[in-house]
């Protein structure tokens, strides 16, 4: 695949459709160094899933059935908004772990919303019984290239700002959106991951040498809790070496209040988990190495002015 | 007074002590225009008051006795700071409403905290006392050169990011921030003043052809409850003509509202005001006018993660 190629062609398709969002160069978080931040948690519906959302309805023809999405919240949201948008119906199986702010999220876009219980995986199991039922067009959370096309472009669009970073730090649940990065930057810039500890499927697959299934839980786990990573991040991290982390809930917490109290950013705990490396120290960067985080989300529960 | 060259001058004395705050265009809040915004929430402190505090402290020798202020959060929160940055010791006085998070800020800062039954003016009231006790230097909240050149650089600095709107929309207080806008700009874009119809001081100045004592109270009062307009900040709005609106509570709840939900910008009513005017329809552009807002804070109670 030319990624490249593929995520310009994204990047024109979803353009009016998906917000820019801003950069920033920031001291702080207890850290000596400056870091390069993407507020990507500004994006419509809260999510960078936005961006995959868009590439995927725009890149298809959508059947009379419509769309159908499984997501622990983020991505339902995401392909609610974006179906709405263009015109389409859309119905949206989540597990009751998406909470709150995800399912008002999804159910003020118009969406047929239908809460599952359980986990992510029950919610995709429901999504497929659906689409063989209906022929309605799935929608994948991670694992399929328009979606990882759509995620690419939040790095394009990054670097086309003036990125500067050596290293890229980059939370991972199904690993969408790092296969984004990994597609777009194509080795010219180190892309480190990072996993809750308590749901680290990159982690397990990359340890194992294959995909496998790994329990999900904790507080990031309705962002990042994929029981199994896709395919093509798998595919892409193997092949490019990349090194995946993994953090304890209590540092992606801390994470998250650093940002809050040191710099007015509210985001949710997956949107923290990538400087949780940083602030950690889990990650240490080399004397000079310029480092660059991505915050990913900030559709937290509860609602801040209720 | 050249404005402009004491703006530049203050722009490279505080380099390095403040923060670069991102700018965005969002479509969005019910508008049929996009808008050029500037998060400057994610100043240190969490408002712009942080460029005024280092270019006061900065360009004056600081007494023994340290430095003195009066405030309704934000600019005390700022004092503290750079203070703390630049090793200076602070009495800081607040009135009871500048509310847990301003006060938590102050306090965490290491400076030397009152809080004062009433309002802003009884603050600033015992700490004039202070100074005359101790020979303490006041720094001001916004009726100062120094001040109001430090925030003049929100504007220097919005407009190296490239912006281009018409016109300029601003929440006021005490005035300074407005009179940074005003004395950088110069006429050359439109500047838009936002009150609270609770607490407009600039509003009724202009109406009486002189600055005069306000009732304050309302959602923003701690952030925007200047009793009296700052002299700097009416000379330079009555010869540039400003025009000075006011917003109902309601309208700026709602923009407030509209911004967490739609955006994931998470910022405190007086941070909202500016947004409120165009929300609530009380300033309508012009077709093809195009318009940019400043948030200007962000520490809002509850502590969203508290």
């Amino acid at each position: 695949m030319d990624w490249t190629r593929e995520i310009k062609s994204a990047e024109a398709r979803i353009a009016g459709h998906i917000q820019v969002t801003p950069v920033m160069q920031s001291l702080g978080f207890g850290l000596d160094l400056p870091i390069e931040i993407k507020l990507e948690q500004l994006q419509h519906t809260g999510s960078f899933k936005a961006r995959g959302a868009f590439n995927t309805l725009l890149s298809q023809d959508v059947p009379a059935a419509g769309l159908v999405a499984a997501s622990g919240g983020n991505h339902g949201a995401a392909v609610a908004y974006a179906a709405n948008q263009l015109g389409h119906k859309a119905r949206i199986y989540v597990p009751e772990m998406a909470g709150p702010a995800k399912i008002e999220l999804i159910r003020d876009s118009g969406a047929d919303l239908q809460v599952v219980p359980g986990a992510y995986a029950n919610a995709l199991e429901q999504a497929r019984a659906y689409e063989a039922e209906t022929g309605a067009a799935q929608v994948h959370a991670y694992d399929a290239p328009a979606t990882v096309i759509g995620q690419g472009t939040c790095f394009s669009e990054w670097q086309a700002q003036g990125l500067e970073a050596d290293t890229v730090i980059i939370a991972v649940g199904g690993g969408g959106l790092i296969s984004g990065a990994l597609a777009w930057f194509q080795g010219t810039k180190k892309i480190i991951a990072v996993e809750p500890e308590t749901s680290c499927a990159l982690h397990a697959a990359l340890a194992a040498g294959a995909p496998l299934d790994v329990e999900v839980s904790g507080v990031a786990a309705n962002a990042l809790g994929a029981k199994r990573i896709g395919s093509i991040c798998f595919d892409l991290a193997r092949a490019q070496g990349v090194t995946a982390l993994t953090v304890s809930d209590a540092a992606i917490t801390a994470a998250q209040n650093a940002l809050w109290r040191e710099r007015r950013l509210l985001v949710e705990p997956a949107g923290a988990t990538a400087l949780a490396a940083l602030t950690s120290g889990v990650y240490r960067p080399a004397r000079g190495e310029k480092v660059a985080v991505l915050l990913c989300g900030g559709n937290i529960t509860p609602d801040p002015l209720a």
